[in-house]
């Protein structure tokens, strides 16, 4: 072992990744840690979900940057507890590691709201097994009711998206063109075109991130791509078979996805006494009160930006530039020797995409831009974010393909417990 | 319904797929049955195992073709039951179909030999759920050991490969490209140049359809590249965490590979009183013992050659010929009223690759290849018979960048039962 101090990081999301990548000239032995040996695109699940993309093609593994970086190790493995006092961390599956900094970017998980049955019954679009199981929950039961044709009537081919934020207006569009292009061919026995994909949400516009005219525009394309919009409503239960709106309105529906908002990890409890909504309030540096040696980033952050006093948002733009500031903080304390400075976020955009040649994006001050155009810059973007040449060049090639033949390059259900 | 003819096709393996080519033009119904929605590259497999291509690469989906072909379709369903007289198969989970005539491509399933534990604790590659599980469970192994170093000595990291034909020789030299380039450098902490993989073959040498030459070129390809081959030993006991020689010597491996044959599907039985080692004799035109409706193909089939009086062999080739053979008999005798003809197996050669730039390869009547030469050609014809222009271009993607960078494109473990 080194003396050099360690810092412990984990989770190989966007903020963990943001921070390995500015530390590494620091003189540290960096520990990153994960409960899975891959680093999740969080932004393109949605395009697993709707089988436009390869798994393998958007988690990423983390070990690939563990070759590249000389004072970087990544262990795999689930976090148990954190004792602040000792500075140790425990874990389920591997012995307790000391730190000099801590690094705490565990992401959240998906808040139910309490509803009943969401839990159970709907289908969240957080990790990377998120999306794999909803796509094997689509086409099993297209192929279900391929066999027993009465499952159509129950609603077997229905969907409903709950929530209008990016993840469930992204799941909407592409879900409408994998549903009455590649699924309305692959089934001609079945009346995909009577089937019907609504998205729910409770504020009275889409996308609120954007302007009036931007969530006017996602609305309507998403109409015109035969997703029934449904603004000023909200889900009060969720069945296996179907979801209860508040206006007392049934829909059938045997998939129901949830795209409506994230909470903490439970070891969120274990970092603060004072959680906002579930999350860890911050300081400037984004350390923890009476703990300038821990930072806490990302989903599971409450954190207020030093010049807007506003709270930032859950995204990955965040996290990331969050983990780059916490590298750079421990890089300037250990090898600059310098004071750390608070963090502020820089605003670089937002974007979504709808469908083929139809996306949204801002990009500030006030930039706004609808259709072909958006949809060209999110794809360079996504690409250029995407990590690996390989990764980069399997996207356009499965891109490229699903434009040109309005086809899917693997709609195929690849059930690991199923007995061959 | 129509009054035409009805073609059951139980399997779309390559018999099946075989059958359903040489039907476009057959005034008849072709009901296609799989219990996946996905056709199976399998001589691929041990790249999937291996982390070369991506799972959904080698898997095609089975709807695709059904797009292409106006008097076809398929249904995801498991059989149950073929009742002969009434010309009636029962399913599981979908109503018995009745048939005028049927086809039987259901494969094989690996055939333990009855040696203590192997059906427990080793690992077939027969199918994609099986290449997948072999990945997870060598990437596991390798970050259990990064974890608890201890796990080394007994064996974590070690690999014994039961069987010498091309299943064993192909997934041996794969995994050797696999420990010794990817993981060597994934895992710094691990000895993995001490790791071993281990060859075992009870015969007198590797891959008996070819000549001895190719026999010992393979053998010398597979130890340069740091595979121990053992050839005169076979297998007494396969325990987790170790596999016994009948020498009464003990290799300590954590992972077994079970590449040493097949039998039938339990419902060979249902077909005949007389299973030849578990298969299903056939007739000259592939057919059954009286039942002229009926044809029996692939691993299933115990099918003399009429030309050389041998029983054909259990590969992809075989089952692909006897296919197309039977399609083209139910094509003659329901559009073209002409009688059926027997069946001759057409030896267009044998291949098998061992390494970057080392492959074997037969062709007939008497051309023999090794080295880069024979590697191209392996290249060449793979890619040629890969189903779907876009899983074409992705594998050439995939071994274009693992050729390049000595790197997988995908070294990542989903596990579908862990909760994130």
């Amino acid at each position: 072992m080194s003396d050099r101090p360690v810092v412990l990081i984990l989770g190989a999301g966007f903020g963990g990744i943001g921070a390995v990548s500015k530390l590494k000239k620091a003189p540290v032995d960096i520990v990153l840690v994960d409960q899975h040996d891959y680093h999740t695109f969080r932004p393109l699940l949605y395009q697993v979900a709707t089988d436009v993309l390869d798994p393998t093609t958007v988690g990423y593994p983390v070990r690939s940057f563990v070759d590249r970086q000389h004072n970087l190790s990544f262990t795999q493995a689930t976090v148990a507890g954190i004792d602040l006092e000792n500075q140790v961390v425990s874990f389920t599956d591997w012995e307790p590691q000391h730190y000099d900094y801590l690094i705490v970017a565990l992401g959240g998980k998906a808040n139910f709201l309490n509803i009943s049955g969401a839990q159970e019954h709907s289908f969240p679009l957080y990790t990377l097994n998120d999306a794999v199981k909803l796509k094997h929950q689509v086409l099993s039961k297209f192929e279900a009711a391929d066999r027993s044709p009465e499952l159509v009537e129950s609603g077997a081919l229905n969907m409903v998206i709950v929530g209008g934020g990016p993840t469930g207006v992204e799941t909407a569009g592409a879900m409408a063109e994998l549903y009455y292009s590649s699924l309305a061919r692959d089934f001609p026995r079945l009346p995909v075109a009577d089937a019907t994909i609504t998205l729910v949400e409770y504020g009275d516009r889409l996308l609120t991130m954007f302007n009036q005219g931007l969530s006017d525009y996602t609305k309507e394309a998403l109409e015109e791509r035969g997703v029934q919009v449904r603004l000023g409503e909200s889900v009060t239960e969720i069945a296996p078979t179907s979801v209860t709106l508040n206006s007392g309105e049934t829909l059938k529906a045997h998939t129901t996805v949830w795209g409506a908002g994230l909470s903490a990890v439970p070891l969120a409890s274990a970092l603060s006494d004072d959680l906002q909504h579930g999350r860890v309030p911050t300081e400037p540096m984004l350390h923890l009160v009476d703990h300038p040696e821990v930072f806490v980033i990302g989903d599971l952050a409450w954190t207020t930006d030093t010049k807007t006093n506003k709270v930032l948002p859950q995204l990955g733009s965040v996290a990331l530039q969050a983990g780059e500031h916490v590298g750079k903080t421990i890089d300037r304390m250990t090898r600059k020797h310098k004071e750390p400075e608070p963090f502020t976020y820089l605003d670089k955009g937002s974007m979504a995409t709808i469908g083929r040649k139809a996306a949204v994006a801002a990009l500030p001050p006030d930039v706004h831009m609808t259709g072909t155009a958006a949809a060209l810059v999110w794809g360079t973007v996504h690409l250029a974010l995407l990590s690996g040449a390989e990764n980069r060049a399997v996207a356009v090639a499965n891109w490229s393909f699903a434009y040109m033949h309005h086809d899917r390059p693997s709609r195929i259900i690849i059930d690991l417990e199923d007995e061959d």
